[in-house]
C-alpha cells in the first residue's frame, strides 16, 4: 500500500477542511510518528535490516524513508535555515521520485547497514524537533501547504506503519525458525458458522469517490457518477473453511477456474494453498505475527492474490465484485471492524448479525476493477504529483483496510492497490454476483 | 491478437444471423482458407520456421494451428469416420486449450522441423476436403452448432493472417539482412499536414457492445449502457511527426510522462523509439513489409507500446481514450479505411476531409480501458469456452483494426487486446482530451 | 568441437609435411566440402534452419561458416580481384574471430531464415569454384601460406562436419515426434561381455605431443616430456550396463560421488540418466540417429557430462584418466575403430580380444586433464591465431574421436575439449586408477 | 578460500606433528577463537547481517558456523552427554556438507535475524567451555582423533576469519556511504619504483606438496615430483601503476589479450578495472578497509579475476606461473612478509632488497593451474572428507596469501582456490616466462 511503496501510490491534492488549529495537528504528527517506533518495540536489534524479497523494505528504511518525506518536502521547502542530517539521505531514503533524483535501487535496501538503526532514530529525532518548530512557526500565508503537506505525511507514514507489518511477518516467515513479532498477541475468537447471504443492489446511477469529508488521496477523485448493473454482494468474507473445499477440489489443478496469467504464474511458483500455509502431519497451519498457529475455519481466508480469489470466486460460480459495486454498499457503513487498534494483527471471524459484516478491517478485499484514473482525475504538479497517476496500469484495486490498517486511516472510498500475483499484504475475498 | 494467441483471445458464444445456406458459409471457408495460403506466397521455404522472440509463431504453425481449430472442433466432432491426419498434431497444434491437453510449449514452436512445411500443406488440404464434406452433409439438427463453429473457425483464422503477417515481420526485422516480404509492395501516399481536430461529446448515457447483426466474439457482449463524461476525440490518428517532436522533446528521458512500469520498460529495453525505427547518418528510417523505408511525417506514428502512446498523450497534455469513448464516436462511422485489402500492409496518411478519420485501419488504437467482462458477461462452457473469460486481466482494449486486418473481420465494437509493453503490433495512437 | 566451435578450439601454427603436389591438395579440397554436403541428403528443407539451444548451430550455419573461412582466410587474401559473395557474410558467418569484427551472436542463429539454403548452396559453389582456382594458380612464393591455411581449412570443416551432426540429433531431440536422421542406418552389433580388463603403466617420464608427422592442431604442441605416476588404464570403454548400475546404485541421488558444481548442475537439470535416455513403460530408450533404439547393455555409455563421468567412476572406486596417461597408451595403437566411416553414427560394443580396446571411435572420452596450454606453446599472431589460446580455460580435455568423427581426422594427439556440463557431444567414459 | 566456503575447500587428512600436550592446542584453540571475536570490534550491531552477494556470508554466519564446526565434529561426536545448543542450528550453520542433511540456502544467509547476534555470542561461549572440558577430558585413545580435529577447526576458523575481512569490505563496497571498517588502520608506505627482475630456473624435476612438517590440508598432499621445463618468475608482484599502463593501452577493450570466457564476462559485468577502484574527476580512488583512498602505484594490484591477470600478463608478453614453478622457488623462501599481524590489512608496496619480494602475504597470488587432485590424492571417508575432493573442477589455484591471512595459517604448499571472474578476494599478480 501506499504513497510508501515504491511501485505505488497516491497522494492527495489539496486537504479539504485542514485541521482548525495548529496545535491539533502537531498533536498528530507527534501521535503518528511515536505510533511507528512502537510498533518497532517488540524487535531485536538484527531485524531492523532484514529484506526477504525486492518487494518489502526493511524496518530501518521504513523509518527513514517516511522521515525523509517529511524533511524533504516540509523540512527544506519551508523551515528557514533547516540543515539537512545528512547529505545523502536524500538519495538513500526517496522511494521512487524521480523528480528528486534517482532512487536507490529497491532490492538492494536490505544491503545497507550504515546508516545504523541508532543513527536513523537521531534523524528521527532532528525531524521530529524542526516539525514541531515549523508547525508551530510557519507564516500564516505558509500554512495552508505545510499543513496539507504534513497531513499527507501523516497519511503516508500511517501507510507505512502497514507496510512495516507486513513486511516484518514476510521477512519472518522465509526464517526456519519462524520467529513470531509478538508472541503474547491475543487470541482470536473461535468463531462459529456464519452462513453467507447476498445484499442485493438493483441498477442504477451511483456516485461513488471521495466526498469531501476529511482526508482523501487524489485517487479517490473526482466524486463521480456510475453506472452499475442490478448484482448482488455477500454478506461477509470468504473463510479459511470455504477456501479449503475450493483447495480439497483441486482448485489449484483446475485451469477451468484459473485466468491464463494466474494459472502461469501459480505453475511457476507451484502454489497449492495461500501463503503462509503449511501442511504439517496432515494438518494445517498458518504463519502469523504471533508464529505458527492452527488453521481456524472461520477466520476470513488471507494473503491470496488476486488470481486466488478470482479462481476460486469462479469455483464457487460466482465472481469479485468491482470497486463500484464495494463502494454504493460500503458507503452506508460506519467504519469499524477488526483494524489495527483491535490488536489482533490478525483476521478474526465474523460475529455478530450486522449485514454486511467485516466491510472494514480483517483483510483488503479484491476488486475485479483494474487501478485507474477516475474521470477527470488529473495528476498534481511537481514531485509530489508523481505519485498520484504514475501507478495507474497493471494493478487492481482492494477495498476496506486490513486487521493492520489503522482505524483512522481508512474509509470508504480508499483505494488499495496491488498486482494481481502479491500475496504478502493482509488480502482476502468478498464475493458477487450478477443479478 | 486472437483466438490465435495464446495469451491471447475471445470467442463467440452464438453466431447470429447464420448464413443463409450452406454453399455461402463453404464458399466463406474456401475462401479465408485460400487467403491464408495466398500470403505465404512471397515467402521462401526457410521462412516457414521462424521464430525470433516467444510472442510470434512460425508461418508453418499458424498453417497447422488453424487447421487444427477445424479438425478439433468440427470434424472430430461431427464428420462421422473422420481419421485425424496425424496423433500427434492435437498436442503440437493446440494453442493454450488446457481442457484438450497440454499445449506444446509456445516459445519452443520454432525449434520443429517435422512435420514439414510440406506435410502442413498435405493436413490442409486432408482438413479442407473433409470440411467441404461436412458442411455439405451435416444434419440438420447438427447444422446451427456445426455452422457457428465453422464461422467461429474463420473468423478465426483471420485472426491468424493477420497474426502471420506481424510475425513475420518481426521474424525478418531482427536479419541483419532486413529481408523483405513483399519487396514491390505498393508506395504509400505521401500525404500532407492534416490538421488535429476534436470532436466534441456531451457527457451521458451510451449503449456499446455488439448489436446483434453479424458476427461477434463473446467478449464484445453484452451489449450494455455506460455512463460518460464530456470529452473530445482526436479526428485523426498521431502522426510520426508528431511523434518525433516528443522524442526530440527529450520524451523517452523524462519519467514525469510515463507511468511507473512503463518507465522501468523503456529503461530494461533501451527504448529510444518506435521498434522498427533505425537511425543511420541522422536520418530515420522504418524496417517495413517491403524492407527498409525513410519516415514520413504524416504517416501514422506505429508499432508503439501502450506506454510509450500514454506517454506521448501526457507529453501533449492530453490522455488515450477509454473504449467507450472510442466506440461511442465509432459506432456511427462506415467500415472502411487502409484494412489489407488496400494492399499496402503499412499505415498511410490522413487524406480527405473525413472527421473522425482513420476510425478503422491503418493501426490498432490503445485505449486506456483494461481489457475486463462487460457487465453480465459470462464465459461459454467447454473447451471453446477457454478463451472467453480468461486473458482478461493485464491487458488493454485496442481498437479499430490496422493496415493488416481483414475488412470483413472488424467492426465497431471489435475489441482486440495486448500487454501494455506490446509493440510488434500495428499499434498507435488516438488522442482524447476532458470537457 | 573445433575451431569451429565459438567457445571452442584450435587451429594450427603451421602445417607439417605439405601435401607434396597441389593436386593432391586439391583432391583433398574437393572430397572434403562434397562430404559436408552428403551429410545433408537425409534432411528435409526444413530442418536446415533449426537451433534448438544456444551451443548447436543450424546445418545451414555450418554449410556457410566453413565456407566463410576459406573464402576469408584464402580467397580475400591470395587470389586476386576475388569478389565476395555477399558483403554482410563476413558479419554472419564469422563464429569467434573478436578481430575479423564482431561476430553475429550464437544463440541466434536459427533465426536468419536468409541467405536461404539454396543461396548457401551457390555460395559454397562459388568458393569452390575460386579454391579451385587458387590451389591451381598461386604463386609459388605464397604456396606455403595457401597450402597450410588450404588444409587447415579442411581440418576445420571436418571438425563442422562432427558437430553437424551432435547438432542435428540435438535438435530433432526435443521434437516429440522423435524424428530420425537417418532411419535406415545399420543396426549395431548386438555385443556381449567383455571383461574389464587394467593395463599396467610404470610411472616414469613419457613424452606426448604432436610428433611433427601430417597434421595437428597448434594446441598438440609442442611435444614434451611429463612425469607420470604408475597407473592403470580401462582396457575398454565403460558401458551402458554398467552405467545402469550406477543408476540403480542411486548415483543421481548421492552426493558423495559427484563434485560440487556438478551436484548443483544436475540438481538444476534434473539429470538422472544421460542424455537422449527415456524411459518409458520401465524400459529404457535412447534417442539415435535412427531414431529410438532400446538400450543396449553392451554398448559403451555415451552423452554424458564429465560431471557423470567423474562420479560414475568415484562410485566404482576408480578416477578418471589424465590425458598424458591416456596419450601414453594410445600413441602405441592404430588408428582404427568405430569411426564415422563405420556407419553406424552410434558407439557400438567391444568385440574382438583388442587391449586396450575402442581407444579410437565409439565416444569421446573425458579425462580429467584441464585443457591448458602444453609448456612452451605459445598462440600464432593474427586473427588465426584466435583461436589458439582463448579457450583454454574451464574445459576438460577428451580424446580419441568418436563414431561420428572423420577417420583421417583423428590421432592420439588430437585434443578435443568441451565444458563438464556438456553432454550432447558423443562422450564416454574410460576408467584409471593409481597403482 | 576455505574450508570454510560452500563452493569451497580442503580440510586435513591427518594431522602431523600433534602438539605434544593438550594445553598448547587448548591455548591455541583459545586464541583462535578470541581472535575471530577480535575481528568484529570494529563493527556495528546492524553490521553482523549483511551478504551483499551471494559469494559472502554474513559476520554473523561466519561465527557461527565456525562454532557448528566444533560442535558438530568434536563435541557431538566425543564429549559425552553435550546437548546441542540448538537442534535447528545443524541445519542453519552447515555450509555445504550434504552428508550432514541439506545446507540453508547460501544466497539467503543474509535474511535470517534469528538467532540473534546475541544469541551466536553465547553459542559460542557454550561451545568454548565444553571445548576446554572435552580438551581437557578425552579419554587417551581418543585422544589423536580429538586433537586432529581441533586442529583442523582451528584452521578452518583462520580460514573464516580471512573471508569475514574480505566479505565485510565487499558488503561495505556498495554502500553509497562507502563506510570504512576501521578508519584508524595504519597507512601504508608509500613505496618507490622497483624494478622487475626474473629469478631464472633451469627445467628438471623438482618436488612439491606438504612435506610432512606442521599441518597441512589433504589438497596439498602427497608430496610429489613434477617435471617443469626453463622458466623464470618475476621478482615482485604488479603494481597499480604497471596494471594502469594495462588500462590506458585500452587492455579492456582488446579481445587479443583476452580468454574468450573472461572476455565475456568482463562484457557482461562491464569491467573497466579491478574490483573498488573508482575514477573521480580524473583520479582514481580505491575502496579499503578503511574507507576511501587514493591510488598508490606502487602497490600491488589487488582484487583483479583471473581473467585479468591472465590478459594483463599476455598484454605484458608474458604468462602466469603454474604451481609448481611457484611453489619450486616458494618452498625455499621464509613465511613473512605483509600479513594480518602486520595490521595494514591492504597490500603494501614492495620494499627493501629481496628477491624474489611479496612471496607471502599482501595478494594471493593467480597461476594457470587448475585446481586439481594431486597423483595418488583420494579423499577422506565420511562427512569431515567431504571438502577435500568435491571442489576439484572449474576453479584456479592461489599461492601465498595475502594481507589478511594470519601468519601462522600460511606455507609454500598451501593451495587456495577461486573461479576465474572471482574479484572480491585480495588476490594479484605475479608473471612468469617460458625460458
Amino acid at each position: 500500500m501506499g504513497i510508501i511503496r515504491d511501485g505505488s501510490r497516491q497522494a492527495e491534492h489539496s486537504v479539504r477542511n485542514l485541521p482548525n488549529a495548529r496545535a491539533t495537528l502537531a498533536a498528530r504528527y507527534r501521535s503518528v510518528r511515536r505510533q511507528s517506533e512502537t510498533l518497532c518495540q517488540p524487535l531485536e536489534p538484527d531485524d531492523y535490516g532484514l529484506q526477504a524479497m525486492p518487494d518489502v523494505s526493511p524496518v530501518r528504511w521504513h523509518l527513514a524513508h517516511t522521515t525523509w518525506f517529511f524533511e524533504t518536502f516540509l523540512l527544506k521547502a519551508f523551515l528557514p535555515g533547516y540543515r539537512p542530517f545528512h547529505p545523502q539521505f536524500e538519495h538513500l531514503f526517496n522511494s521512487y521520485y524521480e523528480q528528486v533524483g534517482a532512487p536507490f535501487p529497491r532490492p538492494q535496501r536490505g544491503l545497507l547497514s550504515r546508516p545504523t538503526t541508532e543513527e536513523i532514530f537521531r534523524y528521527r529525532a532532528q525531524v521530529d524537533e524542526a516539525m514541531t518548530a515549523l508547525l508551530a512557526s510557519a507564516e500564516e500565508r505558509l500554512w495552508p501547504e505545510v499543513a496539507t503537506r504534513a497531513v499527507l505525511g501523516c497519511q503516508h507514514e500511517q501507510q507505512h506503519q502497514e507496510l512495516l507489518l507486513t513486511d516484518i511477518k514476510y521477512n519472518f516467515s522465509i526464517n526456519p525458525l519462524r520467529p513470531a513479532y509478538q508472541a503474547d498477541l491475543p487470541d482470536t475468537p473461535a468463531g462459529h458458522n456464519t452462513p453467507l447471504e447476498w445484499i442485493e443492489q438493483p441498477g442504477g446511477v451511483q456516485e461513488i469517490g471521495h466526498d469531501g469529508t476529511g482526508f482523501g488521496f487524489d485517487n479517490e477523485s473526482p466524486r463521480h457518477r456510475v453506472l452499475l448493473a442490478s448484482y448482488a454482494l455477500g454478506s461477509r468474507l470468504v473463510t479459511n473453511g470455504e477456501y479449503l473445499e475450493f483447495i480439497e477440489a483441486d482448485g489449484y489443478q483446475r485451469p477451468e477456474f484459473w485466468l491464463a496469467d494466474g494459472w502461469r504464474v501459480a505453475r511457476e511458483h507451484g502454489w497449492q494453498a495461500p501463503l503462509y500455509w503449511e501442511k504439517t502431519d496432515g494438518r494445517w497451519w498458518l504463519f502469523t505475527l504471533a508464529g505458527m498457529r492452527t488453521l481456524n475455519e472461520h477466520e476470513p481466508v488471507c494473503h491470496v492474490s488476486f488470481y486466488e480469489a478470482d479462481a476460486c470466486a469462479r469455483w464457487a460460480g460466482k465472481r469479485l465484485p468491482d470497486e463500484g459495486e464495494w463502494e454504493t454498499i460500503a458507503g452506508h457503513e460506519p467504519v469499524h471492524g477488526n483494524l489495527r487498534e483491535a490488536g489482533y494483527l490478525h483476521p478474526v471471524p465474523a460475529a455478530g448479525d450486522a449485514c454486511p459484516a467485516q466491510i472494514f478491517g480483517d483483510v483488503w478485499e479484491w476488486t475485479r476493477s483494474a487501478y485507474a484514473p477516475y474521470p477527470g482525475y488529473r495528476p498534481a504538479a511537481g514531485a509530489l504529483g508523481e505519485y498520484n497517476g504514475k501507478f495507474m496500469v497493471n494493478q487492481l484495486v482492494l477495498r476496506g483496510g486490513s486487521c493492520v490498517t489503522p482505524a483512522d486511516h481508512i474509509r470508504a472510498s480508499y483505494r488499495n492497490f496491488f498486482y494481481p500475483a502479491d500475496r504478502w499484504q493482509f488480502s482476502g475475498i468478498r464475493l458477487a454476483d450478477d443479478r
